[in-house]
Formats: structure tokens, sequence, C-alpha cells
């Protein structure tokens, strides 16, 4: 087990009906804040409602940024810190999923920030400072309402990146399941997928001696299958939405990740090269890549790969490279059995994009932990998908 | 799953050679700190010395409380206090276990109140403040290094009770899983008895629709049962001392009690009455009460039982009520194979006892969750300890 340090102080609010908690937090840090949200969805299944009447009875302003999209853009990040400076806001709601509160991170720390924001994301600043975020969560997959990363695509350079920073971490999240009985399918899906890529990126990176995060991965794992499987049929079912809703969140809020040495996120990094070049949601364009990137490296430490096939989909096959083969295939199989895309074909993405991808991913090549790719190995990985 | 508030904000730094880091997190905080500490093995296996080298080498001034025993006393709590008071200290480290922990929580809460702390045990008082508590562990059992929790014997009335606040959390712990390489076997024991307690209180409380906790709970029993299955026969296997030690962490920081009913909590509370009364570690005490309690009420919940049974022990076995009663005596021959009792007359706790134990614990009864228990069920109980 590899030295570490862990804190996380976001508090976490769960279940049915928290939202009206929200003033009561907010009036803490802040008395006008900037409310951050996508297309709307939140006006019909009456969360916005709920959020308005919670800061209203604590006395708490708002301003609006609304249109956040899914793989958010730096330019709406530069509106935000535009607006939260004129309305001159102390804090920052995120009504949504991970696109809106990366988006809201962002503002967060670029409201302090002289130059632009974007440096954050390439090594040229380091956040100091960030405005209080507080998370009303709507859809559960990125982890981010409980850990401080962001993730955002510059559109003008067609880089996807992340940054991270202790201030980033969100002060309270609101987590009600109930608010995600309105999900299309598919979006309950990729948010699946995303979850598991999470998982998958730590527990394959070639750590040793782990095992109290060995089984909490798995159960993570196992947990979001077994509750993904039921939320398909039953997309109202409280109680598989609450535990794929915190399952989401624990699998990225740094406990799984304790131990390890880093994680591997090869995948992410191709697959965010597909999602910058390509109208893809994430955790679609994860179910394609990740099952091609085990594929492709699971030679480099076949004993866990063929523990994750017994310990996830209970194969018991003696010959460690089959079982292994056959793990990642169920995965695949099970991602396809949800309604997610395992080929770039099922997700209409031409053939000759495979050059394109390997292009912007060679902007940050090499990557991966488990194993180091070069742009030759992103190829062959992208060869895999078609 | 039940609603659930999820905060945790204490820092770990965790990995060999950390006590160095001690000074640098005390000093954001602190010029002149109270060290509580034990019977002084700290100063033979070198903690000590580590801890005042990083402490001189940040200017921290310091005064000191030794002495602090298992099962610790209020007598040593209020010497604390006057100690603390007169030093006029403004923090506190415990270098120790739960019983340091646990004392320096209840002296850095003490310090405010002007009344006597015990008050905070008999709920006559809810700690508003506290010093700020840093703690270099030395023996991982108890969990009172990430938690705002402490169990503390009032001598005069022979009562050992818990009180518990969100001031108490430690600001920062260190875990160097190093330092215990010199316990004696019969220590890192009881400690995997503690910590297999703190799950299964809470695994065991009737709760529905759990599934990502009760994988955790699972996965975290089954470290502590490899872990100390290898640190028996090698005391300083380093990789198997870190899985113990940060599983004991991760037991009772809160994660593992989401969404739950809130913990039984009656093996503990009778362990608490007998330990009051007889001199016995804690873990040992919970080696003999639990399975009891496990035996007297699995009838209440077979399937969890019998779940119980199938995913720590592999227990295949179609009849639940069989499975159940395997997967119990699975446990208690796992505690006697480590060296622990499992009867009072394995401890030299004599039969009379058994009346004084329910009598003791008489004073709080009805307790437990699973099974409301009344004078005449602890009883019970403890007959089937004899």
């Amino acid at each position: 087990m590899k030295d570490f340090v862990f804190q996380n102080p976001t508090k976490i609010i769960f279940g049915k009906g928290k939202i009206s908690k929200l003033g009561e937090e907010v009036v803490k840090t802040s008395k006008k804040v900037l409310l951050v949200y996508g297309k709307g969805s939140i006006k019909e299944n009456g969360v916005y409602d709920q959020v308005i009447s919670s800061l209203k009875s604590y006395g708490i302003d708002f301003a609006e940024l609304s249109g956040v999209k899914p793989n958010p853009v730096l330019s709406k990040v530069h509106e935000g810190v535009d607006l939260a400076r004129k309305e001159q806001v102390d804090g920052i709601i995120a009504i949504g999923g991970g696109s809106v509160i990366d988006s809201s991170k962002t503002i967060a720390a670029g409201f302090y920030y002289e130059g632009d924001i974007w440096d954050a994301f390439i090594g040229k600043y380091k956040a100091k400072k960030s405005l209080p975020i507080y998370v009303v969560l709507t859809i559960s997959a990125t982890g981010s309402e409980m850990n401080g990363g962001a993730v955002i695509t510059n559109e003008k350079t067609k880089q996807k990146y992340s940054f991270w920073s202790v201030k980033s971490y969100p002060r309270v999240s609101i987590l009600d399941p109930s608010v995600q009985f309105s999900l299309p399918k598919i979006q309950t899906a990729n948010g699946a997928a995303d979850v598991i890529a999470h998982v998958l990126e730590l527990y394959f990176d070639g750590s040793r001696n782990v095992q109290i995060m060995d089984e909490i991965s798995e159960g993570i794992v196992r947990t979001v299958i077994d509750s993904t499987n039921i939320l398909i049929k039953t997309p109202d079912d409280y109680e598989a939405r609450a535990n794929l809703v915190w399952s989401a969140t624990l699998a990225l809020n740094g406990i799984n990740g304790t131990g390890r040495s880093g994680g591997d996120w090869a995948s992410h990094a191709i697959e965010h090269s597909l999602s910058a070049l390509y109208d893809i949601a994430h955790g679609s364009g994860l179910a394609i890549i990740m099952p091609a990137w085990m594929r492709y490296t699971y030679k480099e430490d076949v004993e866990k790969f063929a523990r994750f096939a017994n310990k996830v989909f209970g194969i018991d096959e003696l010959d460690h490279e089959k079982a292994a083969i056959m793990g990642i295939d169920r995965l695949k199989d099970w991602y396809k059995s949800i309604g997610l895309p395992v080929s770039l074909s099922d997700a209409k993405i031409p053939v000759e994009s495979v050059d394109k991808i390997v292009e912007n991913a060679a902007m940050r090549t090499p990557f991966g932990r488990l194993k180091k790719l070069q742009p030759s190995d992103v190829k062959e990985i992208l060869n895999l998908c078609v």
C-alpha cells in the first residue's frame, strides 16, 4: 500500500425531499449566489422550484447562468465568471450533474483569478481561492459532487482537460435520489458506465497489496451493475436509485484511490479526445473505449483482470488469461445490455475519426500507468473499437 | 436506504515515517500542546522521540499527561483538564490508541466546560467547543482517529458510556502502520475483534436495501480477517498491517453507517458493562459477547446472517438457518484461532459475574435495534458466554 493523504470536507445531505435544506446551508457563507444549470429540465421536474423556495426562505438573492451543455465548454465558464463578477455574488450553486458542477467549480476559481482560468487546466495556475460551491445533484455519474476536480473543454484548442484543487470541494452536496427518476434511461446507463470507469481506472493501475481498496472497488461495481439493471426496467425504484447515487459518489471521493498508485486514467484520456471532437456522452465514450483498453493492456496484469472477472462476474476459470478475457467480454456485453454503444460505429462515429482522435490524444501522450501509451498504442486501442 | 448526513473533516496522513509531519500540521492551530499517552511504550518504540523532534522543529511547546489506561477513566480525564488549563495549552496530541484518543477528546471538550464533562456522557451537556485534537495512532481498533466519538468509564458509578460531538473529530491523524509492528499479538487480535464488531453492529441493525454499505462492510471484515491471519504469524508484515490499519479507520469513520438504521450496538453495551466491572480488553470482551449476541438474535434476520456466512466465510448452505449458525460458529472459531477468549471462563471471569453485569447493563436497558434487549435478554446472552 502506498503512502497517502486523505481529507474530504464535503458535507453530504442524502434523501428524498432534502433540497429544502439548501438555504439553511448556503446562508452560512453567502447572501447572493449564482445558480448554474443546464438546458432547463430542472424547471420541468420541480428541482428549480424547490431550490428557489429554499433560498427565498433564507433571504438569499441569486443570479442565473443557464445553458451549460454536456462536455461543458470554456466559453460558458468565461460567461459565468463575468456574470458572477457583475452580479457580485459570494457563492455558487450548481444544479445538475458533472457538467454543471465542473463548470461551477471553474467559475468559482476563475472569479478570483485575473488571467484566463484555463491556466489552471494547463498547469500555469494553482487555484488558491474559490467562491463557496453548493451542489444539488440531478444525475449521478462523475462523482464531482464530492471531490475537487473539474473537466472542461476548450473549444478553440479542442482540449478536454481537467484541474483539481483542494479549494474546489463543494461545501455541501444535496443528493436526492428521487429527482433522478425522470432521467432518460440512456442517461442512467451513461452514468453507470462513468462510475464503473472511475473505479476501474483506480483498480487497474498496477497497485499491489491494496486488498481493502480492491474490496471496496469490487463492491461498488457489483452495486452499480445490480442497481442499473433494476433502473433500466424501473427508473423510479427508490432503493436501486439510492444505491446507485451513493455508489457513484463513493467511487470518486478519494477513499477508493487511497493507497494506490494514482490510477491509470488512459481510458479517460482517450475518451476525452473522442468527446472533445465528437458529440458523444462521456459515459457512452467510456463504454466504447474502456473494454478496448482492457483488451489491449490486460497482459500487463493478468492476475488482476482474472480477479476482476471472478469478483464482479463470478467467473470461475482457472486459466487466468481466459478468465481475464471472459471478464472483459462480460463487461462489454453488460454495457450493450443497458443500451450503450460498444463500438465507434454503434455511436455513428466514422472510421476515419480514428486518426483525428489519435492526433488529439497525442497532445498529451504518453499517458496511462498500467501501460504507458504512445500515439501508436492509442491507435491500436481505437482500432479495437471500430 | 435511510436518509443521512455525512461529513468527516479529519485529515489522514498515512505511511511509514509520517510522524515527522506532525509539527507542520499542529503549528497551524497551536503553540503549546498537551501530549496524552499511556504507559510509556511509545518511549521504547521510538514514537515519542519522533513526536518531540517534529514539534521542536516547529517551535511547539508541550506539557505531558501520561498513564492513560485501557478502559480509560474519568478521574484521568479530570486530571488532564486541570493540567491543560494550568499549562494553558491550545491543542492536544493523542499518542496512542482508542483509550488515549478518547481521553484526549474528552479533555479537549472539558477544557471549555465549567461543569463536570461527564455531563456530556449522560446527555446533560452538548459539547459546543473543543481544543483542536491531533492523533498519532499506535494501535488500530476503535476507529476513534477518524470520528467524533469517545468512550470513558466513570469509576465511581461504574458506568462506561460514550459521547459524540462534531467538534471532537481530530484535525489530523497520522497513521504509520510500522509503529504497530511491536504490538503484542493479543493486542493486534483485540483490535481486529473490535473492528469486526464495529462493522457488524452496523451490518446487523435490520437495515434493508443498503447493498453498497453491505458490500463495504463485508469487504472490511474479509480484509481484517486476512490481514490479522498474516500478522499473528508475522507482526511486521507492512502490507498486512497497512490493510488492517486503514480498514479499522474505515470501519467507523461514518461511511459504513450511512443509509443504515443507526447500528444495533447491544454487543457494545453489554461489553461496556463487562469491562466497566472486570479488567478485560474491549476487543476480548467483544469476542466473547458478540457471537453470543448473534446466536441469540439471528432469528430476527436469518437472511442477513446467512448472507454474512456466505460473503465472509464462503458458506454455501441453502438452508439459511443452518448457514446463519455456521457463520456465527466460524466467526467464534476464528476469534479462538487468533488467541482471543470466547467465553467468560476463557477470560477467567467468574460465573457469578453474570448477575453483576446484568445489573450494570440494566442502568441502560432496553438497548439494541435488531432486537430490543431487556435485562432478562442480557442474562440469556451472558449465559451463552459462560
